[in-house]
């Protein structure tokens, strides 16, 4: 059982809880739903969230643009808008599952949501400003500000232009139907549907064009490394995940789960930022066999998690539980994700142990 | 600097971050919003969110009442309502602060939030319903249900009729003008405006009156002891606190602050559960010298937490701010709360350490 295996596990710094004190995973139980209720979707911040005026904000493109705009929020939602759901997860989920680990936010498997995102298609606005010629990627910048390995800096974000000027890349002022709220990206953000959470910026002031790739602090620290500071790999699409609302009760405060003999209905979510899932496994006796579970629908975009389910004949003892998907790009999740320095990208499968009874 | 104090400082059990990554604490920038936005306010979930449906769902009235109830949604809709202020706070807000403590929600500061409850009152309910004569207590029971101290049980919450038949006690359905969300109890839950959330039963169930005082798993739990098993005292109101947004800007994983150099406005909210905010108190030399705040308008109910702020002239150094309330029932908080097994009730000043350049 992974989650209480203490000959790997580290307690958690003071830092570290200084993190998990602030930024909201979202309980499992939360996999009951389709879209994420506000206040249960996950949330990482990486300094304080800024105070907002929607009626004076602007959202400036600039840079290598023949025309140069500074957007108000009512020219924003005057654009065509489009509603999404959008499922979005840290890159740093099942950090504390895989030690040692970089003192960052400890998830365990909780960083994830599905919410009903508003916006409006960043490509026509890229049109309206004139892309120059010689403009190679973009720079979004937020409104948050903070220190990160001794560098003063605005939260910022870079992206080719082959990865971003994509249809379904919103500047997204609304969730589930409501204002976005503060701790969200108020009044705007924005969302990169198939990639990990980091890289939606949040608080968007500025869009900037320019001729070099980007290599800001923030993209510099989302790479998968072996050591702090040595070469690295970049953290960009969701990695496949399926996860499982861990079924009975609990008892509190270890969660260990207590689970009723007989025909119990196993339920779930799984995503990848490679396209649809295809398939999902459970194991019910430690990993040693595994079973198809029954898909929900199709959904009608990549983007947004899909349903699973399965019956499962409980029988007294204890069990472990394991879930585990396949993409249509024919990605799996493997038995041993690749440690790293940061803990990013942890996507082993999820194993919940339950005492049957 | 307590927040960093390594002498005292324990590292976080697995256990802990069990709870603190299902937990959510309020940024302490949302100090900043007079009523908190959801999924700002704090959250303590005991064992798991259970599902729900408002069109199944009933609250009974039952035990040494004439004539019992069973309340529908519906029925609960349709009797008057009334939306008002309330500032939620957990027990144990800052019992990582007070070590050693026992293994539950490691919260530091953030665990409360004002938000605007829609409800119905108690007491006409109950005039509804005939308490017999003989009933001294009330039992409220929530759909939650786990394991604690090896003790099987739903949620539940003891009251004497003195301390819950108030005109301030609702059966709260609405949150900031929406329905509840479901981590919050949806659909209905209690809320008991001056005492801490715990007793606040979420997804209610049940109201049953009874003729001894109930000395439930939950009510025998929230007492301040010496011992795990000793005799305890009660934890029923919020004690009086304030707390302050911390000033400037934060560095990432450690939060530790930086301020310009030059007048500051700090600001910040105090509550108490027992009247309205008197005096806030402000120390920038860590608690040598305390000057008075500037009191925001008094709240309509002293259950709504108060604002308050002060013009700080920020010199350049290493510097501690602290802050302290006293409520009009002339509580202070005490430069050092006594320590408790559960590490309920630590209202000690906050201290916010940061370096002004």
């Amino acid at each position: 059982m992974v989650q209480t295996d203490t000959t790997t596990w580290q307690g958690v710094t003071q830092k570290e809880l200084g993190q998990a004190a602030r930024n909201h995973g979202m309980q499992l139980e939360g996999l009951r739903y389709d879209v994420t209720p506000i206040g249960m979707h996950y949330l990482v911040i990486h300094w304080d969230i800024p105070a907002a005026d929607e009626t004076t904000w602007s959202v400036e493109v600039d840079g290598l643009v023949d025309r140069p705009l500074s957007l108000s929020m009512d020219d924003i939602r005057a654009r065509p808008a489009v509603t999404r759901p959008v499922t979005m997860e840290c890159a740093g989920n099942g950090r504390a599952l895989m030690p040692p680990r970089a003192e960052s936010q400890p998830w365990l498997l909780e960083a994830v949501g599905n919410a009903e995102w508003t916006g409006t298609p960043l490509p026509p606005i890229l049109e309206d400003a004139g892309l120059r010629p010689d403009a190679m990627e973009l720079i979004f910048t937020g409104a948050d500000h903070g220190i990160q390995g001794e560098v003063e800096q605005d939260y910022r974000w870079g992206f080719s232009l082959a990865d971003i000027v994509k249809d379904d890349v919103l500047l997204a002022y609304g969730l589930n139907g409501h204002p976005l709220p503060p701790q969200h990206g108020f009044p705007i953000r924005l969302l990169v549907p198939d990639w990990y959470g980091m890289c939606s910026v949040k608080w968007l002031r500025r869009i900037t064009a320019v001729a070099e790739p980007f290599d800001g602090f923030q993209v510099s620290a989302y790479q998968r490394r072996q050591e702090p500071d040595g070469p690295g790999e970049r953290v960009t699409r969701k990695a496949v995940r399926a996860l499982m609302m861990p079924p009975g009760f609990s008892d509190f405060p270890a969660r260990q789960r207590f689970v009723d003999a007989g025909m119990q209905e196993l339920i779930g979510r799984a995503w990848s930022g490679w396209g649809h899932i295809d398939r999902v496994e459970v194991s019910v006796d430690g990993g040693a066999t595994w079973s198809d579970a029954e898909l929900g629908p199709k959904p009608e975009s990549p983007s947004s998690w899909r349903s699973w389910s399965l019956d499962w004949d409980a029988r007294p003892g204890e069990r472990e539980l394991l879930v585990r998907a396949t993409d249509e790009a024919g990605n799996t999740q493997p038995t041993d994700a690749p440690w790293n320095y940061g803990g990013f990208m942890n996507n082993m499968p999820q194993r919940v142990s339950a005492v049957v009874r």
